[in-house]
């Protein structure tokens, strides 16, 4: 039995997107993964920060960075609980990552809404790992945010 | 006669293209304006942070934020010296700024080259302002650098 399977690292960020959700963030998560490693955990920050650009993935993606003491991510996967938007897409791009796995879909942001190409052509995509976990999540957090 | 043109903010930000050339990064600079004043300077700093996150737009945004104390960015003007990319401009959407400014065109990694809606649908562009100083300060450092 492999245990360090794409489902793994997914509930990984999904303990990320849990910790959002309890900071009253949008629960979104991150973990960017180097030789079965976790190098960069992240979650959504836009509130507490102020900012637009503290999305999980860009802060993995920086903490990644950092760790590496390099800017490019090749050989680096990201797992995150929600499709990245085309903020993050362009900047997974700059990155040269070489995959991407994301959970749930979004189906008003997300990069893959744009017909042409966004991310690197090199990047390989994995969609829908424990979508249904990912998005519950995230559904649950606007259901309470209308009450 | 007016102080507070579009070319007098472009200048504004091509000084910080300057300082971005001296550190031998890629020379883009911005700085955000609201009421006419300068809330936001920023640079280019990819390589300086390891971070390819660190565009001149994206460091002006989490500034100006930061400056507002809110991370909408309604009311402002980004003045760039060159055309923001995909992750900058997805930045820029979800900040609702009101207003870009930009001053040379990029051809390979322009927000414009995606024929569907990026910016927020309100918010207003300029193109042009300066661009044979602001593109002639790119030229200059890529030709230095193939040297």
């Amino acid at each position: 039995m492999e245990l360090y399977t794409d489902e793994y690292f997914m509930n990984e960020a999904l303990k990320e997107a849990q910790k959002a959700f309890q900071a009253d963030e949008v629960p979104v998560g991150a973990v960017i993964v180097a030789n079965n490693q976790i190098i960069a955990r992240a979650h959504n920050y836009t509130e507490r920060l102020n900012d637009v650009t503290a999305h999980a993935e860009m802060q993995a993606i920086t903490a990644a960075a950092n760790y590496i003491g390099g800017k490019y991510l090749t050989n680096c996967t990201l797992y995150v609980t929600l499709e990245p938007c085309l903020m993050c897409a362009g900047a997974l791009q700059w990155s040269h990552i070489t995959k991407i796995v994301y959970g749930a879909h979004d189906d008003k942001k997300g990069y893959s809404k744009i017909n042409q190409h966004v991310l690197h052509p090199k990047t390989l995509v994995t969609k829908g790992i424990l979508e249904d976990n990912c998005s519950r999540l995230l559904k649950d957090f606007f259901a309470l945010k209308r009450k």
